[in-house]
């Protein structure tokens, strides 16, 4: 695991309070990071559920748990919202008025456009809240599953509202994100959300149909299953309820990246309906060549 | 790795001479297998390709290699095919000849039909073939990939021709891939093919069809792909040639599955476009189950 790094931490200074609400996986980890790298004196989780709280607590990440959301951020000199992407405007508007001056607020969630314009409107003068969406995760939930490395090497897109969010807001919080190890990609909240519907939505609900095709048929086919139909139906295994939260809000971004989807599964079933192996040749290559240039991670 | 078992070996006599037509993955992981568990006194490995027969025999697993077919069965107790599945077939009849009575033959390829029909008619009185095909593999290819658990907790299909395929032969046959570590399941070559085509053919021309639409898309959404995308697309990275001979061999199957799988998307598609986020959330719990059902493997 990666300790305190002078270097990386350059971007960002040491804070007194850290406060993360909400302490699934991901809050958790932005947790672990933090606290690995020393770029707090002092952190508190707010979390509806007590046996997260207790967890943060007895494993030393946290000082401090508690359900109380105006305790939790009063002293605060970040908040990180880590909670559902439906729930992330309405805590920012909860939380708006116990901020102290100066205080930052960001989120991780997996859609921007709402969230980037319904918090940034909360925010009292002289409070910030920059939106924030690090490109980790896991099919697996909660504090436990939380790793200190998870952003390490990831994508952390940066979303602030062009000449309205605090141009030094947006550095300080994308320094926090860097200094977790994440690699910053600044865009509008609106590229945003296209993206990820690309790269995120879209292959969590080609998981998804498949699995669901696949529950139709007899057990014996699913005990039959190599590492292909695994891996590729891994994320059909995260929670569902959060997901529908996140398809709902990236709605016409994800039908968009569906409908593009079929087609060329479309353009597919259709040289192979007329025994076209060449066309499918270039198909496969095609994704092959794709899949050949992913970065690497570490 | 698992050495040698006298259990779990017990179904398969050690054999005098093993030979392995075809050192790629599959091939040079059957040879590597058999050998950690000494299956064979003797192994023969013949390949077109001079590094893949240099390779098994520096590393040991191979005591002979050659680019001769009647030289490399010629003292065979068992044959492993563990070429492209378009060449099984011819590879069976052009080695038919050079059988020693008694001698079995058996393969790995994805597709079962039409391979299991010819290389039955191809061999002399007293030789037999048994199909088979284990449910492993990797996007990566080679001798140098192979590896001697490759088979352990896998499934490996045996599909005998109901009434034709010698009963003591499949039991041979099934003996020495259960030998390997592998889970059989014995079906007709037509039952098999319907069910690879779901899960496995159609998972790969799902993860090709979802990188070769986002390959169209600026590089910037490629290198913030997060872990869901990658493990999604990981097949799309396997050899184009290999798996346009797989689509071509099992076209009928792979249609029907992909247009099962394309009405499932298109249900999806429809709830969202109706906002039926009832009906969203209850595909994406089905997602779940499914997934949740898999079976480990060690």
């Amino acid at each position: 695991m990666t300790r305190h790094n002078p270097q990386a931490t350059s971007d960002f200074p040491v804070i007194d309070t850290l406060a993360i609400l909400g302490s699934g996986l991901i809050g958790a980890s932005v947790l672990r990071a933090s606290k690995a790298r020393e770029l707090f004196r002092r952190s508190v989780v707010w979390d509806i559920r007590a046996e997260n709280r207790d967890f943060c607590v007895s494993s030393g990440w946290a000082d401090v748990a508690t359900d109380d959301l105006a305790e939790a951020v009063r002293e605060a000199d970040l908040v990180v919202i880590a909670t559902p992407a439906d729930t992330v405007g309405d805590l920012a508007e909860r939380i708006a008025k116990h901020l102290k001056p100066g205080a930052l607020v960001t989120d991780a969630a997996s859609t921007k456009g709402h969230i980037a314009r319904v918090a940034h409107a909360a925010m009292p003068e002289g409070r910030h809240f920059v939106a924030a969406h690090p490109m980790a995760g896991s099919e697996k939930n909660g504090p436990s599953a939380a790793k200190e490395d998870l952003f390490e090497g990831r994508a952390c897109f940066i979303t602030p509202l062009s000449g309205r969010t605090d141009d030094n807001a947006v550095a300080a919080v994308s320094g926090f994100w860097k200094s977790l190890g994440a690699n910053i990609v600044e865009v509008s909240p609106d590229d945003h959300d296209e993206i990820v519907a690309h790269i995120s939505h879209l292959p969590h609900v080609a998981a998804v149909a498949l699995a669901g095709m696949l529950a139709r048929k007899p057990d014996l086919w699913r005990d039959c299953a190599g590492g292909g139909l695994r891996d590729t139906t891994r994320i059909a295994g995260s929670d569902p309820k959060l997901w529908k939260t996140i398809l709902e809000q990236n709605r016409d971004e994800v039908l968009r990246a569906l409908r593009a989807y079929q087609e060329e599964l479309h353009g597919l079933e259709r040289a192979l309906a007329n025994r076209d192996w060449f066309e499918v040749q270039a198909i496969l290559e095609r994704g092959r060549a794709y899949r050949e240039q992913f970065r690497q991670i570490p």
